[in-house]
């Protein structure tokens, strides 16, 4: 990888549809994710492990994972809440599991009811479960720190707490780190600041950024994000997506719009842009009465744009 | 002014009303103007000198100027086409005058129907007119560059053509430059790129920058102006605009996203973010069926947010 190389992230079939009370059908799951698998696109993070009573939406999470892990080239993620949601995830060969807990005392208490110490503490079991596994069947283990940039019920975030549950994630085993805006509190000086922090306190840890557009700013702080030096992004096609705790918010940052960006400024994502507009019809037909956000597919490419996957294979 | 200061211009009456069929009546232009003014916004383009003829919409033009030059404090901004709307716009006594040039060759002979090089010489006209006037009486005058970083007829713009013009217009007698993303082609390293550059040749010379959120890349393309030291910037209120030559497309970007951009990074733009929101009920009145846009207006302020105008009174 070079420095111009970012790996990008769908998350809207997890991040997305959790927030969507209609089932999205097994099948049209599948068709998202090939459709858009087939665009380039390197990571999706096709499912939840949380019990199926506390989120039906999840309920095909086995079949949705296991189809997902048929497609050549596609790295497969997969949300895993608890150590029994990591051996699901591991038993059925997920590449990357995404263990999140919040930076937030208080939403950390209201959303998985424990302090983040227990949270760092489940984490080191999952991390304990997978360092016992033969190499060749080890995923990668993604910390996931939400609600870093600023919470819904505490307002501002320390940064000492960002990077002391980083640096806790980190020995306990993390492979990643993604630090998440969850309710689109961030703002670009904040971004480029907390992002050089943990990178400096973790030099060598793979740092990812997840930001949600509630606010308007998260391509921007995708900007500042980029010249701290992050390369990993999570977005979700034609923004989908919301917060329970932020209402009217948008959900993540559009995934079209994050790779004409990238692409724009000459960051390989390896995706087709015109065919991941394409995607989008997946989507409107199964969710019809749900918005769906973008400018690239509102307006277009700019005329004799060329992207950077015609470039290359000119 | 600190480096942390920023002057943020309202041009959804010029930019915005420009592309609306509908007549936005007189009075409700300037309950506009004043509720927008009272949010502590410093600059407002309140009309256009075009020939009535041209764009009923500004027929208006002289009302409209007459009475905004009457709300204390504000800074009125009014777009002149030409010698002739620049004399208008003087009599009245408008603080500053917005000229505006194609920096793309086709756009230009298809916008104003004369070589870029034409248009230096109507804006030197205009200068010159200024330079005759006692210093009291001299408005701010702007050169504005559009189609600068982009253009629907050519695609991209050769950086050297921006800085050749640039430094016309200076030559020519222009107090400020206003760079123009005109139809949303922008990305963040070329913006960086062509403000840097045009600010070495010109290194007095004040810069504005003047973003379209076409394809999503607005306040990212704003992040990376502010880092190449750019603090004047225009937007409009509900990012409402478009372009006759981008289907589909959005307006300028969101005035109240800006806001909250500049505001949460620290950076003063004096203007009350609540009660800037509120003004876009005056706009949602007089256009109902127009889309409105913003993240602000949609979400809300972070809990706990306390903007910098508040701050600053307590």
């Amino acid at each position: 990888m070079s420095d111009r190389d970012v790996t990008v992230c769908e998350v809207g079939l997890r991040d997305g549809l959790q927030m969507v009370n209609t089932f999205f059908p097994t099948d049209e799951k599948l068709a998202w994710i090939r459709a858009e698998a087939a665009t380039g696109m390197p990571q999706i993070e096709v499912t939840s492990f949380v019990p199926p009573k506390l989120v039906p939406q999840f309920v095909d999470a086995a079949e949705v994972a296991s189809a997902a892990l048929q497609i050549p080239g596609l790295s497969v993620v997969g949300l895993v809440p608890n150590l029994k949601g990591a051996q699901r995830a591991v038993e059925l060969g997920v590449h990357k599991l995404n263990f999140v807990m919040s930076v937030s005392k208080t939403h950390n208490l209201k959303n998985v009811r424990r302090e983040r110490e227990e949270s760092v503490a489940d984490f080191a079991r999952i991390a304990e479960m997978l360092r016992e596994l033969p190499a060749e069947r080890r995923p990668i283990l993604c910390g996931g720190l939400s609600t870093a940039l600023g919470c819904s019920y505490e307002g501002e975030i320390p940064l000492d707490d960002i990077r002391r549950f980083a640096v806790m994630l980190a020995e306990a085993g993390a492979d990643e780190l993604m630090i998440a805006d969850t309710v689109g509190y961030a703002n670009p000086a904040q971004v480029r600041k907390a992002f050089t922090a943990v990178q400096a306190d973790l030099p060598n840890m793979k740092l990812g950024a997840h930001f949600h557009d509630t606010r308007g700013l998260g391509l921007a702080n995708v900007t500042a994000a980029l010249e701290a030096g992050v390369r990993q992004f999570d977005a979700s096609l034609a923004g989908l997506g919301g917060c329970p705790f932020a209402p009217g918010a948008t959900g993540n940052i559009v995934m079209e719009d994050l790779c004409f960006l990238l692409d724009s400024m000459g960051m390989r994502t390896g995706v087709d842009l015109e065919r991941l507009v394409e995607v989008r019809e997946i989507v409107a037909r199964n969710l019809p009465d749900t918005p769906m956000y973008g400018g690239l597919a509102r307006a277009g490419l700019p005329r004799n744009y060329r992207p950077l996957v015609q470039r290359a294979a000119a």
